[in-house]
C-alpha cells in the first residue's frame, strides 16, 4: 500500500467524506490496493445497521430513503446511502433523475452519499457493492442504506449482503404474481405498500398478506407496512419495524451467524479470485499453457478435454500457481 | 462414463427424445459424467441457430414462440424450446400457465419441449442453460427457441449463449426509460413490438426507434418487428428478420468469432470450476486449512490476509490441487 492511500485510509476512518469518496474509488476502480485495504478496515466493521430498499422503478424507494435519511437524523445517527443506479447501454450515464430529491442531504455532514453505476460491472457489481458498504461501516455510520432497482440478480445479490431488506411496491406495481417472478418475495424482511392513497393499495396489500400466510413458520414474521413517503406517512412504524427485525436478529443470533458466514464465503471468493487472476496470467505468459487455448479456440480440442489434460498436469498447475 | 449413459447419449445423437430428456436431466442435477458428456457431444455443435426470446412477463413471449414454431414445422425444420421457468419461492413450483398453450406441440415428434425452473440455481443457472442448448444441438435440431422472462442477470447471461436475440415487448410493456433500465436494450438483435392492436403501440414502436438512432453505427441495423402473435400477424416477417439476422452473422464472421469466444469461456470456466471444486475439498478434509477457515469465522484473523497466507505457501496450494 502507497503512504498516499495509507494516509486516506487514516482520514477515513476518523469519518473524513472526502477520504472515503476517494477510497471507494480505489475499490470501485479495481485497485491493487483493494486487500489491503479490506484487510486494514476488517477489525472497524460490524457496527452499521445496512438496509437494503429495493423493488420496481416508480415505487418510490429515493422518497422513502429521503425519509427515513430525515428521521434518522432527528436522532443524531451517521447515516451512509449507496444508490446502484442502472446505466443506460446507449449513452452511458446513469439513470439519476430521482436522486435529485436527495440533494438537501448533500449540505448535511452526518450524511454521505455515493452513486453505483451497473455499468461494466456486471458480475463484480454485487462484490463491489459489498465492499463499499464495508468501507461506509468502517468510517463510522450508524445505518447504511443501500437502494437498488430490483431487477437482476446482482441487485439481489447485493441485498444478500444487508441486515434488513425492505421490498418496497406500490399499488402499481402490478399483480402480485408478477412480484413472486421477479424473485422479491424471497429476500424481503419488511414489505413497504408506498403510495398508499393511490387506487386498488387495500386489495394489494391484502394480497400480499395472502401469499405471506403461505409460508412456513419462521424466527420473524414479514410486516407489511402502509406508507405515503411523500406525505411522510407511515415512516416511523417502517422505522420502528426495521428496529424490531435488527433486534431479532440480534436476539435469535442471526447477526453474528450471517456475519460469520459473509466473512466464510469473503474468504472462499478471495481465494477463488486470485487464482482466477494467476491463472488467465500463466495462459497469457506461458507457451504451453496458450497453446491449448489456440487450439480450443480454433475447435481442435474441446474445451473440457483440454481442462482435464491441464488439470491432470499436478506439476505445471503447481508451477504457474505459485507465482 | 457409465455404459448405460454411453448408450443413453448414442439414442440421443440418432434422435431419440427420451433420451435426450434423460441426459438434460443428468446436466441439471450436475452429474459427475457432465464433463465427459460434453466431450463427447463437441464434435456434433454448431449446426443450430439458437433464438434468444426474452422480454417482460405479459409480453405475449409463449404465444410467440409458438407461432414461430408452426411456421419453422412448416418447413420442415426441427424445433427445440427451452422455457426457463421463474419458480415461486413459496410454492417451490413453476409458474407455467403459459406453457398450456404449447402444448399441441407435445403430440409433434419434430418439436422438443423442455421447461427449466431457475429456483436453487442462482448463479448456475445460465451455464446449465448452455450446456441443454449444447445438447439440443448435439442432438440434431435445426433451431433452437429459448424463452426466458428477462429480469435477472441470469437470464441475460442466458441469451448471450443464443445466436439472435428477440426482445419482446408490448404497449403495456412500460415505458421506453423502464425498459432501457432492465438491460434489455443492450442485449436485443431484434425488436418485437407484439399486441400491435393494442392501444399505444405506434407511439411505442416510435420510442424505441427513437431510441435506437443513438446507437453508433454497426454490422447489423436492430429492427423493431411490429406483431400481433395471437392473430399470427407479422410471424412471416419476423421469420425474415431472424434469417437475415443469421445471414449478417455468418457474412460478417460473427458466428464463427462467437463460437470461438465461448470455447475459450468453457474453458476458463472448467477449470475454474474444478480449481474451486477441489479448494472446497480441501478446506473440508486438509485440518491445516480447515483451522484457517475457523480462525476467519470467529474473526480472529480477517479474509484477505487468511486467503493471502494460504496462497503465499505455494507448497501447500500445490499440494491439494493436485489431489
Amino acid at each position: 500500500m502507497t503512504p498516499e492511500t495509507t494516509r486516506l485510509l487514516e482520514r477515513m476512518l476518523e469519518g473524513e467524506s472526502l477520504s472515503l469518496s476517494r477510497v471507494i474509488s480505489l475499490v470501485e476502480n479495481e485497485s491493487s490496493q483493494v486487500p489491503e485495504i479490506m484487510k486494514r478496515i476488517a477489525p472497524r466493521l460490524g457496527k452499521a445497521h445496512c438496509i437494503g430498499v429495493t423493488g420496481p422503478s416508480g415505487a418510490g424507494k429515493s422518497t422513502l430513503v429521503d425519509r427515513l435519511t430525515i428521521l434518522m437524523r432527528r436522532q443524531r445517527l451517521k447515516v451512509g446511502i449507496i444508490a446502484v443506479d442502472p446505466t443506460s447501454p446507449f449513452t452511458g450515464g446513469a439513470v439519476l433523475g430521482d436522486r435529485i430529491r436527495m440533494q438537501q442531504h448533500y449540505l448535511d455532514s452526518g450524511v454521505f452519499i455515493r452513486s453505483m453505476a451497473t455499468r461494466g460491472s456486471m458480475g463484480g457489481l454485487p462484490q463491489t457493492a459489498g465492499a463499499v458498504i464495508k468501507l461506509l461501516d468502517a468510517a463510522g455510520n450508524d445505518v447504511i442504506l443501500v437502494e437498488t432497482v430490483g431487477v437482476g440478480q446482482g441487485e439481489v445479490d447485493i441485498m444478500e449482503k444487508t441486515d434488513t431488506v425492505l421490498v418496497t411496491l406500490c399499488p402499481e406495481s402490478g399483480d402480485a404474481i408478477q412480484t413472486m417472478k421477479a424473485g422479491l418475495l424471497e429476500i424481503a424482511d419488511i414489505f413497504v405498500v408506498n403510495k398508499a392513497d393511490h387506487p386498488g393499495a387495500d386489495s394489494f396489500v391484502r394480497d400480499i398478506q395472502a401469499m405471506l400466510h403461505l409460508r412456513e413458520p419462521s424466527w420473524w414474521d414479514i410486516p407489511v407496512v402502509v406508507t405515503e413517503a411523500i406525505n411522510d406517512v407511515g415512516i416511523e412504524e417502517l422505522h420502528e419495524q426495521i428496529q424490531l427485525h435488527r433486534q431479532a436478529l440480534c436476539e435469535t443470533h442471526q447477526l453474528s451467524q450471517r456475519r460469520q458466514l459473509q466473512r466464510k464465503s469473503d474468504f472462499m471468493k478471495t481465494i477463488e479470485q486470485k487464482l482466477t487472476h494467476r491463472l488467465i496470467k500463466a495462459i497469457e505468459q506461458d507457451g504451453h499453457l496458450s497453446s491449448y487455448v489456440e487450439r480450443v479456440e480454433k475447435g481442435e480440442l474441446d474445451p473440457y478435454s483440454a481442462a482435464d489434460e491441464i488439470l491432470r498436469s499436478g506439476k505445471l498447475l503447481a508451477d504457474w500457481l505459485r507465482r
